[in-house]
């Protein structure tokens, strides 16, 4: 028996709508590509995005095709996310951080028909012109004052455009499941793939991510998503923020410490989010400049394992709660995160760091588990480990042209994490599948010996990869980057290490680098780290 | 183009799933019929449902049969609006304040296989079994010593089928369309038509309603639905608060100032719904008795106008935050509320006030517009009156059966009432369309009149109606219980009204009776008395 309740699907546009009709003052504030602040708020925002839509109509755009964007966090981004998605067209986010290869070929697979772009991602767009000639036209984000001298074209002004369009658009009553949005995985490895968002996902997502199962917003809410519109959609914010209506304060190409901090106290955020490294620079900023951030009351952190030294400097130093959270591109991405509970709050501080530096628990709607190499359930004991599964209404169920689909199984995505999950379902991302290090038969976990180095304060970020071992096939070894102003001694690493990990995880080799590479969402590269230190061990006679 | 996201839907043994999962140990504390307090927790709860479904199995309850329900708010209703709706059965909330022959009209309408029936409500099935031969058994929940004496057959003990049964089920993977529930209107004219939830909804409607936008629940909420679970849902907490983690306390058959406030300070109760005579009940009872209600900082109210002294009362002697809300069986039922937002704070306190007291501002979701008789669109203007539509995914299409399908129109449903909306998107229910007062062409408000009318102390309750005219057509007389400790003088309800309502709307009469009859839900049976006072102003001559 069916029930009998009207099929009105919730679409990208009515959330934006939502936010003009209920809270059309509250504020979205943005640095620009320039460095000053801009503002103003969700009914400034809802009428630009309606003359967006105008554009896109007179530029013949066609629902369902994709137009690209390659910007920062800023308000005309925000317009964009809205306006193509409204529109009926996918909104298809291009990663500012990829080599020319893989954003060509991205766009080529994408079939993009317009980029709009912010102006300092303009020479990115010239390297690649003649490989794309799918793209029918180039929108710089900027007034027309502003516009670079390009050899790309056709090329159009966006305030150009948007001022010669009526502020008012009837958004069309799309379908539930029609494509709204359109991201890249970042692999490290193999060719990037497509991630092809719908409304329904999109929506459903904003509602619950935005609820007091995770990032928690209200009217009373000032949330920074330092983590990039172009990638992971900073963490689905740009709609669940508008959904709730909280102030939204967008920080540009600038993620420095001086720069965050400056817009954490200038606009009083009490929520922000990013990769542990932004918060390790925040840190770092602050220590030497002797600045504030007394309104920021909590930090979201994902995209790498949380290194628990962080959760409780940040807790002690700045009273500040640092949430772990983990999701994908493949889960809208949001999917677990260890929110401040009741329970926790009643934790001794030591036990409390331990669970906010895991991934957290799953929200309502998504559904995770381990499972070993026979597709059998791993128990949640906080032992055991298994290949992490997930699955809801806001997980994919395809890659964008049916690549990658040995991802799937019995209904579920598999992450190509290994992961433990604890009793009361806190989730822990041991590493990833390919990261672990396979020493004799059993397994070592990178991530573990990479925060177990942190805990010794000369450290400042460390890497661990499996080299070639003759003996025991693969052994650990450990690079690290030094603080500047700390003393180093490997020794006194080594006793960091010993009784955090078991002995015979202990690295073959700490070597010391001025610097390690980072993937264009500040993940360690350790696709390359392990080709060029592949034969190390052996090379030295270890 | 499509998405490529899982269709994956979400229903309602997902939440109570998702509760025993991330809230194990938050309590659900209710009080039984006989009076005592029984206190578990939503694992406790999630067990029992379990074995429930595994009842329904053993009784041959089939996917899609309609079960029925007729009982207070408790535990063991809880367990029924999970057990038979997870099952992938239809559960059926009967209003216990109905009257026989509804009754079984109603049973036999659904087509009810099973009741669940609290034993104080066995006398009424009684009453009506021989005209319900399509229930093939009775369940009364109680212990089976507690079972009553009845003739009611077949019979069973709900504890001692529970005990029979595994507390282990494997929930159906339903379609988020297949019904859940079903619940008849309380019209008061014409036969109750009935709305058929599905899971979709259901849980659509817990995600959004539970969020900051409306009821606004976390793990650190303590919510008390007075308003039945026989009737709309009790707002759908019974959904919303497993969902959001928060301690739920269900006040059982009794609604009384002394029960409620032994609740709230018991259980620390600090948000609380029901109709507005509930909180008079318990502002009566605490000026008499002297208690307190400190925990408690929000009531929600809705099902009829909220008498804007009383919000005024509750703010300043309770510090309770009165938030008004509407919505109606049709709408799953919460559509509209007037939250707590920053901008309420900060007006005047009788501005803010004046907000409280209307029905507040859609929650996104949930789309209002009002129409003229020419179905054109009636301005937000806060002065233009207009027929009241709703449309969202949590709205009904059609009624079962497709009875009363005349209320849809251009795929808005029509809710029969007349109301206004101001710039900000505040919705003020202005009448029922059936009891505006047509006076000479034009419309008197009943409602505005017996808002007013509580400005005088004496008045205890007002109900206005239209008697017939020979001039005027209609013209409205009021009908007024008193308070038994306050002098009563017509001259000073008359002045009490002047300035609050147009001179041209005063009643023609003001007549004092000892009560007042009410529907099951408390609203005033107003169809009773315009058929009482009809000729009233004739007959005396006026």
């Amino acid at each position: 028996m069916k029930g009998r309740m009207m099929q009105v699907p919730l679409l990208t546009s009515d959330i934006l709508k939502n936010a003009m009709q209920r809270y059309p003052q509250q504020q979205v504030v943005s640095r620009t590509n320039e460095g000053t602040i801009h503002r103003y708020s969700y009914a400034d925002a809802y009428r630009r995005s309606c003359q967006l839509a105008n554009v896109l109509a007179r530029l013949g755009v066609q629902r369902g095709d994709r137009v690209a964007t390659l910007a920062w966090n800023n308000y005309r981004h925000l317009e964009l996310y809205y306006g193509i998605s409204g529109y009926g067209a996918v909104v298809h986010t291009l990663n500012a951080r990829l080599f020319a290869e893989q954003l060509h070929y991205i766009i080529n697979h994408a079939e993009d028909g317009y980029i709009f772009v912010d102006a300092p991602f303009v020479p990115l767009l010239e390297e690649v012109r003649e490989q794309i000639p799918c793209v029918r036209g180039f929108i710089v984000n900027c007034d027309a004052a502003d516009m670079p001298e390009t050899s790309l074209a056709p090329l159009y002004c966006y305030e150009t455009l948007l001022a010669a369009e009526n502020d008012q658009f009837e958004w069309p009553r799309l379908e539930a499941t029609d494509a709204s949005g359109l991201c890249y995985t970042s692999g490290t490895t193999g060719n990037p793939k497509g991630v092809l968002y719908d409304h329904h996902s999109s929506v459903l997502h904003a509602m619950m991510s935005g609820g007091s199962q995770y990032l928690d917003f209200s009217e009373r809410t000032c949330v920074m998503p330092v983590v990039p519109m172009y990638h992971v959609c900073a963490w689905g914010v740009p709609f669940s923020a508008p959904l709730y209506g909280a102030k939204l304060v967008l920080p540009g190409p600038s993620t420095d410490g001086a720069s965050l901090q400056e817009l954490i106290e200038g606009e009083s955020v009490d929520k922000a989010y990013a990769v542990p490294t932004v918060w390790l620079g925040l840190h770092n900023y602050l220590e030497a400049s002797g600045k504030k951030i007394d309104s920021l009351k909590l930090v979201g952190v994902g995209g790498a394992a949380s290194p628990r030294a962080l959760v409780k400097l940040y807790a002690e130093r700045y009273n500040v709660y640092w949430m772990g959270i983990w999701g994908m591109t493949e889960t809208s991405p949001l999917a677990t995160a260890a929110i401040p509970t009741p329970q926790l709050e009643q934790l001794d501080p030591e036990a409390r760091y331990d669970l906010q530096a895991t991934a957290g628990r799953a929200m309502f709607g998504v559904e995770i588990g381990i499972f070993d190499a026979n597709d059998d359930r791993v128990p949640h004991d906080g032992e055991s480990r298994g290949s992490l599964r997930v699955r809801g209404p806001w997980v994919l169920s395809s890659y964008f042209k049916d690549e990658g689909n040995d991802n799937f199984a019995d209904g579920w995505f598999d992450t190509g994490d290994v992961a433990v999950i604890n009793p009361e379902g806190y989730l822990k991302i041991v590493d990833r599948s390919k990261d672990v290090i396979k020493s004799g038969g059993e397994w070592i976990s990178s991530v573990d010996l990479e925060n177990a180095a942190l805990n010794y304060e000369a450290v400042n970020e460390a890497c661990v990869i499996g080299a070639r071992h003759l003996k025991w096939d693969e052994r650990p070894i450990m690079l690290v980057t030094l603080k500047q102003d700390r003393e180093y001694d490997e020794s006194e690493l080594r006793a960091a290490l010993e009784g955090r990990v078991a002995k015979w995880w202990m690295p073959d080799a700490i070597i010391v680098v001025d610097e390690l590479p980072h993937t264009g969402t500040g993940k360690l590269r350790k696709v390359e780290l392990r080709q060029q230190y592949a034969e190390f061990l052996i090379n030295s006679g270890s």
